[in-house]
Formats: C-alpha cells, structure tokens, sequence
C-alpha cells in the first residue's frame, strides 16, 4: 500500500516543522528529498518519494515534530542513519511521508567504563562509538554489523545484528528515551526514575517492560539508548571453518551448536557462500571473468573457484575471547568438534586484545572485535558493477543443518528461470540462525530490481510454508512479511494494531512499519 | 487500596464460573479461599481475602473465566503457583478478587534436547522440570531460584532469579501464549505463525516485542511460556569466597565486577551475610542462643559466630562451567581477583556435570546446577521460630560496592528502633545487583507484621532518594514501589494505564498489579 506522492512545496504543515528547525536543517525540493531516498529502488518508480525531510537536534525539536504531525495527520517516518539500504535504506513505506532523519542527534553523551555502558543518541554509527572508545582509549569494544555507517540505535531497534558477545544487538539494549506519538517523553528501565543511579546497569523498571514495543515499530521515536559494551579482552581469536562441499553444511552446522550452547563459542558466527567470500578478496576473478550468464554462479563453476582461491564451498568465521589459556582450549575443542568433515580447514589468528586494532587486517578479524568498515560493499560490486545493489531476504529457522538446506533448497526453487543472481549467508546464534539470501541487481537495471522485488513476497509465502518467517524486511515487504505471522487469524498482528490505535490514535507515525497500519488506513483499505 | 471483601456465597457470577471448571476445582467458601491466601499478612485483617477461586485445567476454560469476568466486571487474580510468600505468595492487591490459579496446567509440553529448549504450562515447577529431565536422562538442566517449590513460568514473569547460566529468569524465556483480558488467544515471537518451526528457538517475531509486556503484568494470563535450558557442562565448580570483615563487602563486589563482565563467572552469584549462611548450617547455635534481644544481631554477636563457624562475615557463592581446563583457568582468574584481600577464603567443589545429581549435597552446590530444594525455609524458623515470616525489600543497584554500602546504611538508619530483625544478601550479574533486605517477623505477631508492611513504603522512599528503585515487591506494597518511577511524573505508569485501558477497557484483570490501575478504579480514587 503506497499512497500517491503529493509533492508540496508551499504547505502550512511544512512550514511549521521547519519554522523547528530552520531552513538549513529542512528539505522539501525534490533534489534535497531524494538525497534521503531508498537507493535501490526502481529510479522511475516515484511513488514512494518522501514528502519533506526534517533533521531535529534536540528531544525538544522531536517532541514538536511529533506534536505537529499528530494534529495536522501528517504521516511521519523516522530514520536513525537510513543506511540500511537492503531493507529501504531511510525510505518510507507511504509516499509523501515528512522524513524524520536523527543523523544529527549524533551525541555519544555517557560511556562508562566500570560498568561497560553507554548512552548514545539514535544518530552515533558504529564508526562514531569506535572512533570515540578509541581517542578515549578505554579498553571497550562495542559490536558492530558488516556496514559500519549505520545507527547503533537504529540497528539495534531494526534487530540488527553483530558479531561480538552483544551480536544480538536489540538484547544489548538497556533503557530506552522514547518520543511517544503524542509527544509524551518516556524513559524505560530503571529511567523511570527521576533520579536513576542504574539506567545503563539493568534493563527493566517496575512492572511491565515496554522496550520491546519500540523495536521495529511505530510506537514511538527512540531518542536515546543505553547499550552495553565489551570489555577489552586479553585474548582474541579470530577464527575460520572452510568446508570443501555443498553438502558439508549440515554436518559443519549441526557441530558447531553444541559449542554455541555450551559458550565455547561466544559470538555469533557467520557461515558464507564462496562467492561471497570471493567477491570481498583484493585481486579474485571478476564476476565476469568467473561466470558471464545470468543468474546464480553454476555449481561446476563455483566449486574451481573455491580450490583457486583456497577457500571453502562454505566458509564460517567465530571468535572467541579470554584469557589465552581459555582460548586456547576453547580452539581445541573448535577442532575436534569439526575433524570428522573429511577436507575441513580449522585456522585461527590469535590477537593481544590491546593490540587488534592495528594488527587485525581482514574484515572478519575487525567486524568479530567490533571494528566498523565498509568492506563489503566491495560485495554489491563484485556481483552486478559500480553502485550494484541488493535486496535481503532473511529468514529464521532453528540452529539446525537440516534448516539450512530446506531453505536453500526452497529458494533454488523460487529462484529457478528468474535470471537473478544470489547467495546464501547465514547467521548463527546459540538456538536459531538467520538465513540470509541476498538478491543482486543494479539499481540503474529498473526493470530487474521491479523483478526482484515483485517476487520477493512469494519466498516470504514459501518460507511460511516451512514453518519460517522473516526476522526484518525492506520496507516494500512488509504487509507480505507480517502477513505470515497467521496464528489465530494474526493475533500478532491484531494486538499491535490495537496498541497502535491506542498510542497514535491520529495515524500518523511510521504507517505500515512492519505491517502495522493505523486505523484511518486500515479503514480506507477496508473501503476500498 | 484494598477493596472491602464481600464474601458471596450464592452469586450468579460465581456460578458461572464454577460451571466452566466444574465444582472440585472451584473454592468459594471461607476455609477453601483461605487456602490461597498470602500466607505472611496478618490473620486478623481479612480485607484482602479472595471471593473464590478457580482452576482451570485448558487454555479454553482460561479464556472462558476471562470472558465472565470482563463482562460482570468481576476483577481476577492470576498465579501460577503462588509459592513466592515474601512477595504475597497468591494474594490479590484487591481483597474479593476472584483468584485464578494455574496450578492444574502443570504440563511440560515439550523439551528439546538438540536445542536446549522447552515448552512449559504455567503450573510447572521447577521440581517438576528438574524431575522429567532426570527421569528422561536428558543432559540438561534448568535454571532454579532458592525455593523450588515455585511456578518456572511465575517466578520468569516477576522478574525472578536464579543461578545458573539462565539465572536471569525473564531473559530465558523465548516465546509466550497469552490470554488476552478479552479472551483472545495470542502466541509471541516466532508462535505467532501458526504453524512455526523456531518458536522456542528465536526470542522475537517481525515488528514490535509485546513479551515484556507481559511480566509483572495485568495486561494477560500466560498459559504457555518457550524457556532455555542449560547443557550440563562437563565439569561444574561450585565455589565460595568467604571475606572475614564487614567493610570486605566493598572489595569482594568490585574484584568480582571484572570477571562477571569477561564471563569468568557466567552465573548469577550471590552474597549472604553471617548470619543468613548460619541459619541453614545444621547444628549451628539457634537465633536465640547467639543473641535473645530483639532486633538485628549486634556486629560484636556476628564476628565471634562467623569464627565459631568457619564462615565469613560475607560469604559469596559462584559457579564455573564447561571442560575442565577451562574451568580450572577460571578458579586460578577468581583466586586472583580477591586476593587482595586479607583473610579471603576461597574454595570450590568439582564435580562432573553428569555427576552432580547424586555428589552435590550442599544447597550452593545444588542451586547452580539448577538443583531445586526448599532448604532455605530453614532460615524462617531460625530467625523466627516454626512457622517464620519474611518481607523481601529489593533494591537494584549498579554492580559496585559502594553501592552495597550505601543501600546497608540506608537500610541501618531505617530500622533502627524498629526492633525488627533484617539481613542483606546480594545478587549479582554482569552490570547490576539486587540487594535484598529481608524483614523477619512470625505471622502469628500480628502486630509485628502489621509493623513491617507499614514502614516498607518508607524504605522505598528512601531507595528512591539514592536513585535506587526495586525490582518487584510484595502486593501490599506496589503503589508505593511504582510511585517511585517518577521520570517526566511517573511517565511510564502513565503509559502502561494507557496500555491497561486499551487491552483490559473492562479492568478486571490484576487490577493494582504493579501499581497499575485500571480507568475505572482510577476513577473511583479520583473521585473518593
């Protein structure tokens, strides 16, 4: 659902927001509102194009935004960083929508090192808290994604995910500051107090805890966010499965959970395709050069490639951390718990903690410290040229081999004759993993990135099949991503749109975030 | 606030709901009510005496009670087990609550050993769950607070504790099935797809978390709860470190913080005074012998008792998990930590994981493997005499020993002349703890007991002065607690009656429960 766009120039409800702002921190040209668009999606397609961008500094200025969209209706969607361009990077699901970008609310405003917290504002990146722990030098290391550009905070509330101890980044999360719709200032956590000498050191208040309410919603507008970080530690060791065939990612999955269990392993590893990998190696074969036809690399193609470039069919990164002696035996048991997949390669890099900033040199090395880079944007290149893009279908299933290739197996399927290319990564946690599959195309390619998009919703159909769902979504997917959460004629989905109507009964924040469409929408639908 | 009870006999409501669950599972007379009373409140005041009580045996006579009562306006009461006396045990804030008591949903739905995970209906105990997986001979073990008595699915949505590796109860919990105050059935995280593959493998669905609403809640009944087990590692060290002085407490919790934050320790340590550890010591001298005045013991009585005993005046427990070498490189990490300390005493006990069933005879040693037991009750009679009460006031604090102190000395001033006995113990993970002061009195005293409640909101008060709020507190006491989450005047409050009015428009659910009123009743004391 995308209403028609309504480009307005001369608006009284523009005017008042940027009579908040200022004029320096307001867009409403065409030019100055497609800066913040959704970099991927088809260029002709205006129609999601956003009404207005407004950059507040302040909770104050937020708080008078809100105030304004809620008494004149004016649909609002907010963006932390907006970098997040798999999934719609800053664009809103209604067109003509006031964007509310938080890149300025950019304070890191406590970190605090005994206890290994910080509060931050929803626009500090990754890059902003390393550089800071950095020219502090406290010995803290905050988890990062892949992409380091992103919002800590918008990352975290999207259930992004890292690669450190605090890799899953929404339960890292301790004590919220909260816009509501109607421009009501709450804080969770024990920020309920007026006084709070624990805000940052425990993560729930008296009674019910609304913090997950505002993950992946349009309840309210996350001013600040207390997270926890990491200590430095003594040792660390960045290591590396490589798997010869396709067929030993059942077994590499189903022997590495025992070790996700029982904390052997600590972070959460990533398992990738050998494209994947090669796509991000200095002086591998072109995409071209490997392959010339459409759509996904053939297996006969891959498997040379591998062997060529000494990597496997999959290839899994995990860390650990301790003190040597630990690590060391933890290595051991990391070892033995994959000798019996005939072929596999075990290699780790050991790092003084103090040390790995100048001494890590690969992205997997970095990323598994909390080290941002934008590295594999070298991926999106690799596959379809300059400026390529990308779009993440992203499903959860159990930490289990038999999962993985049930999935795979499905998107062969889905994928077969559509000429689009794509890979398959997953994400691994101590009882469910995130299969990822990227689809690959240029965003100057209209008519394919239309494809890509248009059969998305089906993978979402047959992911449901299999008992799974999508854990985040491009912003164009959504109604289809909810959709499948159907227990009880979406009971789910029902509850939140209650707690909608309730918190926004104007309408006007984040309409159709996550499928949740306030009641003056579900209205016109159901009219229409 | 306390309604007056009407105890009715012959009423059409009742009725109704007795003929959902059938007479034998439906108490309306005075000795059956007072059968779930709270068990601690003093005898002669029965204004907080239920009307009835029911149980229910299927999620469908749950929302069928639900349903009755909504539409008569007949305000509810749930508990699970209703066992956690120093908080109220099954005793409803407002007397004349029909009482909801899902101890017959005792059924252990599901347990999956690749994963780690079961499912639970909420009149599971934790001797229940530590009695299938002995008698299944699953290596696995579950997460228990100090009374095992318990429901696993209350003690998680209060917030409970326990002290193993899950000894965050609330943060174990991964998926929910929830009756709605209107009925409606709702299923959480990934449960919320009918048919779902991840359940009780991934904590969250797509779009906003509504779980944490549901803990310390009177937004719905849990009928069904997703929980993580613990694979029973290869070895298990349980451990003490006794610290022979009082101002020891301040460096034995800052040596500790380091190695909660770097996962030395993974579990949820706690800390006990003197006399707490003396009062379950078999043949130790009674409470009347070491000292007959009323009040707390005189330090002068502690010091020559912890030495008669061979205990310190603080005494810390603490568990290491995972292969031997590993934790043997833990213990040496521990033992360095505090010996800075003069006159530390560190020790631990060995065992192998598959083992300490039959090996581990101390209630340290149990309780961290996820052991239940109820030998804990034995610190009641000792401070009390048979039959002893307690009132727990639980105040978090950030992880850091002058916090301790200072919440001690708070705690001094306040009961001093009070003529009430008290003992602090602390609880602690990786960035806060929860200080528990337990009041003793017998409730037979009636108006001993009457002295405790009375002066408990004063002690919050005072927590809040020092930034401090509680956790969780007993039902007489949640106005006063959640009086203190004042932020922007008591926004959250604010937020979650919002949330109460949208779910619960009838407000007969929990009415009170964390100090969260419904419209109605709000209205009323608005206009008394």
């Amino acid at each position: 659902m995308t209403a028609s766009l309504a480009h307005i120039v001369h608006d009284p409800v523009l005017d008042r927001l940027e009579a908040v702002v200022g004029s320096e921190r307001f867009y409403r040209t065409e030019e100055g509102v497609d800066s913040f668009g959704d970099p991927f999606w088809p260029s002709d397609d205006t129609t999601r194009r956003a009404g207005a961008v407004v950059e507040p500094e302040t909770v104050e200025e937020v708080q008078a935004i809100v105030r304004i969209a809620a008494e004149s209706g004016t649909p609002v969607w907010t963006f932390s960083q907006g970098r997040n361009n798999a999934y719609g990077g800053p664009g809103a699901v209604v067109g003509g929508s006031v964007l509310l970008s938080l890149r300025r609310m950019n304070k890191i405003l406590d970190v605090d090192p005994e206890r290994a917290t910080a509060l931050v504002e929803p626009g500090v990146r990754f890059f902003d808290m390393y550089d800071h722990l950095r020219e502090q030098g406290l010995p803290l290391w905050s988890s990062a994604p892949d992409l380091g550009w992103g919002s800590i905070v918008g990352n975290a509330l999207d259930h992004g995910v890292g690669y450190t101890v605090h890799g899953d980044h929404a339960s890292r999360m301790c004590g919220l500051e909260v816009v509501l719709p109607d421009g009501e200032l709450l804080r969770t956590g024990m920020g309920a107090m007026g006084r709070s000498g624990a805000w940052q050191a425990h993560p729930r208040a008296y009674g019910p805890s609304a913090d997950g309410l505002f993950t992946q919603s349009s309840l309210g507008v996350v001013t600040k966010m207390g997270i926890w970080l990491m200590p430095e530690p003594e040792c660390y060791l960045s290591g590396t499965i490589a798997v010869p065939r396709k067929e030993d990612l059942e077994p590499l999955i189903d022997a590495i959970r025992p070790l996700m269990l029982n904390g052997t392993i600590q972070n959460q590893p990533a398992i990738g395709h050998t494209l994947f990998v090669a796509s991000i190696i200095d002086g591998a074969p072109s995409r071209a050069e490997v392959y010339d036809g459409p759509g996904p690399v053939p297996e006969e193609v891959v498997l040379p490639l591998a062997e060529q470039l000494g990597i496997g069919r999959w290839n899994m990164r995990f860390a650990l951390y301790g003190p040597q002696g630990v690590v060391r035996a933890k290595m051991r048991r990391v070892r033995e718990a994959v000798a019996h997949i005939a072929g596999v390669r075990v290699a780790g890099e050991e790092f003084a903690g103090s040390e790995v900033h100048e001494k890590a040199k690969d992205q997997n090395a970095q990323v598994q410290a909390g080290i941002p880079s934008l590295d594999l944007m070298k991926a999106l290149d690799w596959y379809s040229g300059p400026g390529g893009g990308h779009l993440d279908f992203s499903v959860v299933t159990p930490l289990r081999g038999a999962s993985a290739t049930e999935v795979h197996a499905m998107m062969d399927r889905e994928m077969a004759g559509t000429g689009i290319d794509w890979d398959p990564a997953m994400i691994l946690s101590g009882r469910c993993m995130i299969n990822v599959a990227q689809l690959y195309f240029h965003p100057e390619d209209n008519e394919k990135a239309r494809r890509v998009f248009a059969l998305a919703p089906g993978l979402v159909r047959s992911a449901r099949e299999l008992g799974y769902g999508v854990y985040r979504t491009h912003v164009a997917l959504m109604d289809a991503a909810a959709a499948a959460y159907d227990f009880n004629d979406h009971a789910q989905l029902r509850l939140n749109e209650r707690l909608k109507d309730a918190l926004d009964p104007a309408g006007v924040l984040h309409p159709g975030k996550q499928g949740v469409w306030p009641a003056r929408y579900r209205d016109a639908l159901a009219g229409a």
